[in-house]
């Protein structure tokens, strides 16, 4: 397929800066990664007027329109409204739909009003997609040579519906799949990839590959499209094992979330347990490996030592190391981490020290001057990084955490602790 | 001023869903708050073609058109060349802007190339917008009674040079001075805020107010416009004491970004210090403490102990606890406030201990079931918390983390720590 997809989001709420339209990122990955193009992104408010203008535009420069938000009681259904007119279609009641408002009612104890019930009028004729996470259904119909499909706008509901509803709708509009799989790189800059890749990117037709830059990692992703799964697989894997060879142990990973994600389950595999000692990340180290659901099979726990004193007092950092080189320092690094595994219990403990701005330390230690060391039953290892200094505090501490993740994921593969 | 804006943003990486639009967010917000309407958001991609089409249509819509990207050298001044040629405008260079390139070029040890100093080239008779925080400058110029403001991409760019640059300018295009306040309030429900408002909400013309919600705080923005500044504040102030008086200890500030803010400035004033011992918050709350900068002065450290055995080896929560009323219990949030003050050597200390889901704990407590405690010289407060059970990990953790900074704020202004 080579559509064209425009995507319409409704709601005054962005207008007004209140919430990110997250929604139309997270639609343009998925659309993406299915190979279609989306050349637009609108934003209206609650406004019919301004909501038609909108749906007249799109219909004539995409043949995809995906609209997000305006399906609820507050906004009188003004999305559905607008779309049903503009395409000339009555709105009739959907049985299932109904039974299901009534049942959510029943479940969240809200009592129904006229409203409510306004939101199993669909487009006669169009493809109810069933919102299991919400009350709204969403729905998808085909007029004039366009595609239609609207959402409702609350991301724990316009993800699901994406992935589980339009997805799976999109394919059937296909003549054959397309598949993809993401590497995932740590320890090479976007531009180094690319320069890398320009060449075969530049002549890959099918599949297709995609360098992405992501707050500090890179990803890959490899495209294909073919008449069945099984023939896009055969084409996507060779290319997957080419790139995963070509940058060996930079790669740490294939269609993963993150690399806390990967340290966790190699750390399930082994049977082995990890804890924090952080400085300068400050706790986002363990909340990173807490983000990630079922963290307490391996993670035991982590000591923040915003201060020498703790440092001392909890992590048992000699008095002496923080006296001769200061707490940002190589050497502190290392009697964090082996604190933390004494003091925590774990298996290998990760820590981090350094300086995330606004200023220098004490020290006169540059912004960006990070210290970051794993320590396991076979020792130590502490890598030091330079991270400029440009002062983005949330930047620094999140580049930080990612190179302490990458020594624990090398560690546990059994790569060299070198980056 | 009775303007209207369009925010039109312009990279392919906001098609590809790399990046949300968070430009057109910050933008919404800082232009709401100046009273100007913002009825269109509009992304393009890194196309001349779909540019001018977006531009054309924002010129007869809007009287205001704010751009975002597309200044840089990788992407030709797409949107630079684009407008110019849309106004009837030359491109001649701005020899400050050299000069500014060259220094920025130095500063950073990166080659330059004739693209670099093509970003030096700004539509003749344009107020040049110095950007201190990039390479590429923005501008600003009126034609066909529509302004024209151009912002460079980079959320670290485009921040400040929507605050430093733009509000000034338009602020010169006003007659009169916008101004507004903000107050933060936690412990109440957005629609419970709104409803006891309504009225006075629909009443009020000049000051006017508007209700937010924010990942379970609400906000409230009291908004005039007078001649003078001195005349906007003094619509302003009573209004702001009124809702002051009429919300009590619910508002926990004017004008501050965060709880964890007003917390660490209440520390500052009374010197005293604070530390965290976390379960279900894995250290999302020592992280929110030190993602101000200056945490340093009263932040000492924390403790995640996400296990039994840290609970016990590390903050000396007795195993009595541990096995007579389970982690997720108030006596075990008390003595692990108690054991991180004890441990961490602090004034104050926070805990926090519940099901973070997705699944119930051993003991059968519901996910959401919360405990936040606040140990202090005084003794010991518990806060239970009942989140209710959507299984929404990220959000819950939040929850918790805002209502353990409350016991807080609320300790250190006198309050009653009851909620």
């Amino acid at each position: 397929m080579s559509h064209t997809v425009e995507i319409l989001s409704v709601g005054t709420e962005l207008l007004l800066g209140n919430i990110a339209n997250t929604d139309a990122q997270m639609l343009s990955q998925g659309l993406s990664a299915l190979g279609l193009n989306v050349y637009w992104h609108t934003v209206v408010g609650d406004n019919p007027q301004r909501a038609k203008e909108a749906v007249e535009l799109a219909r004539k420069r995409a043949d995809i329109i995906i609209t997000t938000g305006g399906l609820g009681p507050t906004c009188d259904d003004l999305t559905k409204n607008v779309l049903a007119e503009a395409f000339g279609k009555k709105l009739v009641y959907d049985e299932e739909s109904l039974e299901r408002i009534k049942a959510y009612g029943k479940a969240t104890g809200r009592p129904l009003t006229e409203n409510n019930f306004q939101q199993a009028l669909v487009p006669e004729g169009c493809t109810v997609l069933t919102n299991n996470w919400g009350s709204a259904p969403g729905c998808a119909f085909e007029a004039d040579g366009v595609h239609v499909i609207m959402l409702p706008g609350p991301p724990s509901e316009c993800t699901p519906m994406f992935r589980y509803r339009v997805v799976p709708y999109l394919h059937a509009l296909s003549e054959g799949v397309i598949a993809s799989h993401t590497l995932k790189l740590f320890g090479i800059g976007e531009s180094a990839m690319e320069a890398q890749l320009r060449d075969q990117m530049n002549a890959m037709a099918n599949p297709t590959l995609a360098p992405y830059a992501k707050e500090g990692e890179c990803e890959l992703r490899v495209t294909a499209k073919a008449p069945t799964m099984e023939e896009a697989q055969a084409l996507l894997l060779p290319k997957v094992e080419e790139l995963k060879q070509h940058f060996g142990a930079l790669v740490y990973g294939v269609d993963v979330p993150s690399l806390e994600f990967v340290v966790e389950n190699l750390l399930r595999e082994k049977g082995l347990t990890i804890g924090t000692a952080e400085s300068c990340t400050g706790g986002l180290m363990a909340k990173r490996l807490t983000d990630v659901s079922g963290a307490s099979q391996v993670f035991k726990g982590g000591i923040v030592s915003y201060t020498n004193e703790v440092k001392h007092n909890v992590l048992g950092v000699p008095q002496e190391l923080l006296d001769q080189y200061g707490a940002v320092s190589a050497p502190v690094a290392q009697a964090m981490a082996e604190g933390a595994r004494r003091a925590l219990g774990c298996d290998i403990a990760l820590s981090s020290t350094g300086v995330a701005g606004p200023d220098k330390d004490d020290w006169d230690n540059e912004v960006g001057t990070m210290f970051v060391a794993i320590a396991t039953p076979e020792g130590t290892h502490v890598r030091a990084l330079h991270l400029g200094n440009r002062p983005v505090r949330a930047r620094l501490r999140t580049q930080t955490a990612h190179h302490a993740f990458d020594l624990a994921r090398r560690y546990l593969s059994g790569l060299s602790l070198e980056d």
